[in-house]
């Protein structure tokens, strides 16, 4: 069996989606954020990096979105959540998870968790000031040149599916509007149309 | 046959490294980052994202570090360069290259391109006072939870190795002692005992 701990309105819920997609056996254990039960000794004993998402398994814990993401497809390969048989085509899917988790997630996070990265209120002030102007130029790059459409690999959904629609889902937040991007709105809207999604996001809110 | 753009001292050089190791025909092309060579349209043709390491094979490019890296370790599989045929242990390494990316190599970050975060001079240099700290504070999680010793999976050495080294490079100039991390400090010998190490770092200075 399968445990993920996630938390709503984090990265995590892609691997929660993917989980969804996958047909495997799963339970989602919700993490409250707003007491900081990521940083206490339980969750620390699972996941000592104090973040969503860890996935327990029979073997031991995985952490980090596109390991995850990579794991889960390579798990269920009959649902075909990536083209784990065809090395290329393999690491372009993982290099679009990679721009997500090391640029566009990083970006979104100068947001709300400036103080990882300097002390000075000012300076966390100014970070958050960017953060639109560079949320909007990861997007603008995703749109010219990863988004194929109408997924992200084109005609096959992949693991990449459901971590760009967290990053989409971040943007309001961010100060940008998606509608900028018409790729990325049209996928946003058709993830938001699947069933696996949808059971997700019940799970978040529940 | 494959062809790598690298620069000196960047994140790239994991790529050389394990390009080194795999055995594989390659050509590594150094680009001048002191002349912004990544920024220019020739290179742009190649990786949109203006950033190093690109990896040109004869099916199109691949991008980010760790998603070359699992690409080299799958198509060497002879050099058992990661444990592609167990998905736990696979995920593992990737998880591993992945905090490397989206944490360890965005500390460093802010000390040389905090501007990609903040406008403001004062910020940026808010940012750059505190990279020692965040890149401790990383090491001391590497250390107690994640590098197995010799090698970061154990006995086994993978392409999480060349990565690790990278960063490890990148401490002294950060403000970190990596004597401070005595497991660290073995690893990044052993790496410079390494005939595809040396010959990776030759390249670089040529």
């Amino acid at each position: 069996m399968l445990t993920l701990y996630f938390a709503p309105g984090t990265c995590a819920l892609a691997s929660l989606i993917a989980l969804e997609d996958s047909g495997l056996a799963f339970k989602a254990q919700k993490l409250n954020l707003a007491e900081s039960e990521q940083q206490k000794p339980a969750y620390l004993a699972i996941n000592p990096k104090g973040r969503v998402p860890a996935l327990v398994t029979d073997r031991g814990v995985l952490t980090e979105t596109p390991a995850i993401l990579a794991y889960i497809a390579q798990t269920a390969p009959a649902t075909k959540l990536a083209p784990i048989d065809d090395p290329f085509a393999f690491a372009r899917v993982q290099a679009f998870n990679n721009y997500l988790c090391s640029t566009v997630h990083v970006n979104h996070a100068h947001g709300r968790r400036a103080s990882r990265w300097a002390d000075d209120p000012a300076a966390q002030a100014a970070m958050k000031a960017k953060v639109a102007t560079t949320m909007a130029e990861s997007f603008a790059l995703i749109e010219a040149t990863m988004l194929a459409g109408p997924w992200v690999e084109g005609e096959a959904y992949t693991v990449a599916d459901p971590y760009l629609f967290i990053m989409e889902d971040w943007l309001d937040g961010d100060g940008v509007d998606i509608a900028r991007f018409p790729k990325s709105a049209a996928h946003y809207a058709a993830m938001q149309d699947r069933p696996a999604v949808q059971r997700a996001l019940a799970r978040a809110r529940a």
